[in-house]
């Protein structure tokens, strides 16, 4: 009963499978392989966006801390909410890649950037001379750090504000399967034609062992990022084994089925919650349920061997209710999630 | 009437002429003569630290900058009050110093950090695993950036608690002669003897052209840190001409003089706000006025020639009464202090 | 006919086995799993070092630069050969990781550093004043970049001279695995028991999809690490598949087995050279051959569809004898050596 | 008898005046005032560059390594000579301010780029692929390390090369003043129209006390180089301080005149070692005399208390003849310089 984080659990057979049929024969090392042309071709394709420069490394941390290197300068501010995995959980990685660069943090309900918020903050990075660095980047997180998800009409209502400020915009779509299996949007609709300049796909939590792509809508946005990638380690030299997990992924649709699954798990989560007088924190629109609980139905549920974050740690402990994050993954087993479930209804 | 900022002001006269007095003769480069010997010597006397290590920089961004970088990893957490220098107005100096540490920001009235929020955020810290970075150093700024004044008290209070969390505290002193004039106690009482590891002990804005000295009360935390300068494009070949200014201020006490000269003009001026139904937005304990003024008498003191920020920024302008920041340095002419007084009387 | 390098071969059926075995029920993530801990077990073993840090990550430069920015500071001076793989071809990623570290080469026969010379720049380094920064790390490679192998002994007389030099010895170790069989000796005779300090134990170009060992034989050395990984982007959430293949790797000695086949065709192919008038430019002491070899069989070579990289570059066309690289994998087809060797012989 | 270094002597008295006449009054900081804009406008005319952004930094250090960062990405190829003072007297500045760009250093003689030499590794550069980093920006001294001069058609010579590699050249002038005066050229002759993009103008070793100026030729270069210096902790509060020293050297040809007096007292130590026995291991051109005298002439030197460095370095004590390097400033005393000479003489 693990419903720690989504990246507890395994990678799909297709996967594995893909793994396996990359794996014969000698091919040209460093991407220069035609599993990665097909993939990066898939990818495209997902996305509709023919001309968008894609690349492949192995972690979410990366994935976000090279874009943030890409496009904003050692002195530049970078804007998120003050919840976001960059900003939160990634141990200082986008200041360290681009060099000290600042986030500058925003507060916003469920996690979700106000346009209204980052207009003024933006406003005020431009009016502060040298002082406070220079606008550089926004960052939004869709699926959010919070569960919730950003509707392609909200992004373009930030993107709209980022134009005005003339910086490019971001999306960690860590889980970005989830926010467009939620939304039923086309990915294309959720990211460039809504105004975002860079993606990063996440693949592990979606099913893969260790893959993302990082997507660059303008070629011209991406210039020198093969250097800057490969000077971070993470160009892989057999980097088919990176390609073939996203290729799997992609095909068949079985990226929105696997995040379909997820979500629903949540769903039946969600309505256990409030059927048992918990209260959801957030609207669950993906796979991951914040909520407070009775503390003697968190006992309960420890007791039967679940596993699940207190949130946002562990001093919430002794609380009554009691705050907790629930993540459902592709494959976390029916039968667990309906266990938890009625521990949760009481 | 420029009440802009303490460096908008002149050099002291005995800084020119221990300039000159330093320019006769051939001396050795980076720091071999003996101005610099006898520099680090005086600084040393003044806190009483007679195996403090003392090194001199040009600005006070380069002096807490390098100081961060000697203090925390890149992974670190450098734990600070929001309105900190080293957050609003270095353009990511410590970051890029440190290469990408982060910032943790605190808030706390009147520029100060408080000793229970900073033990939290220090908990959350130590708790927060890889994800957050580590524990690394916390920084306080005295004179603070609201023109009030850590005691001697309070330094050794917030001290107590870092040193629970085992990690340096760090002072940015860039108007430390005003907190130390300001309180009538001994630099050692304000720095090393309540808890202090490093000090940035500011000589610009106390009337010198440029020169700051870094102060490293235990010589082992400052292992390599001439590297670090000198890498950092911060070691003068000339170097003579940075600690010549340095020794001037220390003579007979000129530092604390010069600093109670600001002091006084700045006490001058917040009495006249108060008399003319200003209010002081905090004690005025060193050389600067934090207030809002009636929008009638910002305009004739606008029209009267007066210089001065409105505060934050420019956004305040228009609004009644009207926020702004005084600044006095050891020269601001007596005249212009009692024509902007006799004007905010009303 | 593939002879580029040994990364544009596959994974071993051991290696895809273990990813499958890694692949089911749910665990915590970011290596505190059950596969991980087997799998550092199993590194220390193999290397008879039991109180050794290992961490994994899944590229040569990564494992390399991030021991080298654990081991330098920014203004340290970094010795290796002037063919070192960390100089030529990691596009400055140990400078980036380690913040500005220079890299400081010196020539060699064979790809292997001479204590003499080695001693003769540690001496200049140190006492160089500031000037041109701190000695901080002598890193060699085994097996070289030419091919060869250091012996223990030559370790060993290295690391006399590293030590007079108190800075720490690093192997950069992306075949390890063929030097080890080259030499018949055991993993610790040729590392810690000959005075390294930090191993990177390659997997990918020894059977792995993308794996490597980062081994600190003293934990001190360590210390802060896993930051340092976490805030690189090489922590993986789903850390067991990395682990897994290292941990295939290592039962049973397939590690050697492998090296020991590819070993054996390079040196099937280093006969071929010489029986067919071309010239070895590097004893063949592991899996890749360095020689000229008369430009009529390079053309014979070509025309059968044989790939191999002419060396240093592909400048060397049409020089007559051509010089050029051939490098084997476990399972570079041993019809498809034959068929070369049976060419290269004339 | 000091001829360390033209760093060990004084700043002219004109200097030492502006500082005084820039001391009065207030004005705004950071550069905002009236000494700055003149002095910038100064170091245009002496440039007849009326288009050029001009900024002042206090050392040369700061100065390369801040154009290197502004000129080269984290992943660029800088190429300079071997002897390059950003090669071997910053600590690694560059490589730190440009994150990690690797300097590529080449052979020449007399300290000087060949054009030949550096087509052909920029050559090899442009072909690396992603291994090597990319070609990002070449650095030539002017006045050399070796006291030799580059001549504008020298200059232009490589410049034709550097355009075609299509990066930026830049020349490090610490000693620039020296090259005019040496040449008789135009100081615009000697830069932008031979092709110079980027220009560190020394004072400090032409009779400042601590202030170089960065110079761009074209504007679009210095995009965002004002927050790079802030971010450097090299932007002064009261920046009048540094451009009045510029300004003053710069009034009525004073840094021609002050480089015409060190250029002479150095060609009258050249004649008086040639007529000694001594040898000339570079035509003197400028400043600086490397030499090799009989091993007596050193140790009546030493014994009458001259002061210099043997070349390159201590080690080259208990030679005969002695390697060594004389430097003269602006106000060597002309007895010393008579004195060195009687016995250079013998």
């Amino acid at each position: 009963m693990n419903f720690a984080s989504d990246n507890s659990y395994a990678a799909h057979p297709a996967v594995l499978a893909a793994l396996s049929d990359a794996n014969s024969g000698a091919v040209m090392g460093y991407g220069a392989d035609p599993v990665t042309a097909r993939a990066e071709d898939a990818i495209r394709a997902l996305l509709e966006a023919p001309d968008a420069v894609v690349r492949f490394v192995a972690t979410g941390t990366a994935a976000n801390a090279l874009v943030c290197a890409q496009l904003s300068p050692p002195y530049g501010r970078i804007y998120c909410h003050e919840d976001a995995h960059i900003e939160t959980s990634e141990c200082a990685a986008p200041e360290f890649f681009a060099h000290g660069a600042k986030l500058v943090t925003l507060p916003g309900m469920g996690g979700k950037l106000v346009p209204h918020t980052l207009s003024q903050a933006l406003q005020v990075g431009a009016h502060g001379g040298l002082n406070g660095g220079r606008n550089a980047l926004v960052s939004i997180t869709n699926t959010t750090e919070w569960g919730t998800v950003y509707t392609p009409v909200e992004v373009a209502a930030l993107s709209a504000v980022v134009q005005q400020a003339a910086v490019p915009l971001h999306m960690d779509g860590a889980r970005f399967a989830n926010a467009v299996a939620s939304l039923g949007c086309s990915a294309a609709d959720l990211t460039w034609r809504a105004g975002i300049d860079a993606l990063c796909l996440g693949g592990t939590k979606n099913g893969a062992m260790a893959a993302e792509a990082v997507v660059f809508f303008d070629p011209a946005q991406a210039e020198g990022f093969d250097y800057r990638r490969k000077q971070a380690g993470h160009v892989f030299s057999k980097n088919r084994f990176l390609a073939a997990q996203m290729l799997a992924l992609s095909v068949d649709g079985l990226w929105l089925d696997l995040a379909r699954q997820a979500n629903a798990k949540a769903a039946h989560l969600a309505e256990a919650v409030t059927q048992g007088g918990g209260q959801l924190l957030q609207p669950v629109q993906s796979n991951a349920v914040f909520a407070t609980i009775p503390a003697r139905t968190h006992a309960r549920a420890r007791a039967a061997g679940a596993i699940y974050h207190l949130w946002p740690d562990k001093s919430a402990e002794g609380l009554d209710p009691v705050p907790l994050r629930l993540v459902c993954a592709w494959d976390t087993p029916d039968g667990d999630v309906e266990a938890l479930a009625a521990i949760l209804r009481g």
